[in-house]
């Protein structure tokens, strides 16, 4: 069985700072026609699970204006262009801007968000022996976050009550409670 | 601390038939000035984990557009418009439809694939004492799915070498292995 979806024409629609977003008008596989995809394209982005030496997770508060409501989540962000190959130092430096503080990194996953649609992919990163930087870059501008510290319980509390809805922040606790055993 | 970002102005993009895009003008919180909001709004998705009485995982092999891949997902769909509030009804129709199966939903996790600038939510269903229909509803006709069947652990050897990279697969996954204990 071929699977593959060939593109016939592709209409650029928009071309944004953060999204790109086009149709495609693609040829069916198994000679079954054509069919449109609204497509989003989107650089990526890095995510990290970092637990502090007292076993709390370290989780950012802020308002998400696509969903219109506050929302907890593990320190995460975009990577820039051409930052591809260096997901490593995007996480350290989203790390440190968020948090304060620093750490090793190794990778949990690495996935593609909303495939349907997006091309969006999140490298997750487990970041061990944290440390506080002493002068840590500061936040970006157009961010108002509030740091937070969570023991694993209270973090599924969050889920529980829906203020973790957030599919890379459950696939990082998820990970934590696979490896580490809860509390 | 407020967090809220009141919009100023929303310029609509795209209005397709999956996503509707838009571009906000936000006020951001505690007199920080302007901001700009790409965003992508979605009705939404369902999926299920949905493992046979031989401990077997149902995954769909199908070409996705946004990733130019083929992908091992569980089998999932967008909710028609209208059809929020019951999308358990919508989640049986999906997997009869890509597996010929039905049978009793209980709801893992809801969660947003991509926030930072979508809104779809997936909400994740457990089907629980899988049924084969005898005339299951056809697939939809722009889709060309292969259904297969893994033990949990040919689904980890999926993730390990890429061919699952998507981000409900794996919280579906990881899910069913703090929830049954792999195998």
């Amino acid at each position: 069985m071929d699977f593959e979806e060939k593109t016939l024409h592709r209409e650029p629609i928009f071309d944004g700072h953060i999204i790109k977003v086009a149709v495609d008008q693609v040829e069916l596989p198994n000679g079954l026609g054509q069919a449109r995809r609204e497509l989003v394209f989107h650089n990526g982005a890095v995510a990290v699970l970092a637990v502090t030496p007292e076993n709390k997770i370290i989780l950012v508060k802020q308002y998400r204006k696509a969903i219109e409501k506050i929302s907890y989540e593990i320190p995460a962000g975009k990577l820039e262009i051409g930052e591809n190959g260096s997901e490593e130092s995007a996480a350290l430096r989203e790390l440190e801007e968020e948090t304060g503080y620093t750490g090793q990194l190794e990778l949990i996953h690495e996935f593609y968000t909303a495939l349907g649609f997006c091309n969006e992919k999140i490298k997750l990163f487990q970041a061990k022996q944290l440390k506080k930087v002493p002068n840590p870059r500061p936040q970006d501008e157009d961010e108002v976050l509030e740091l937070l510290e969570f023991s694993y319980s209270e973090c599924m509390e969050l889920v529980r009550t829906g203020s973790i809805q957030d599919a890379k922040t459950i696939i990082a606790l998820q990970y934590y409670a696979l490896n580490k055993g809860g509390e």
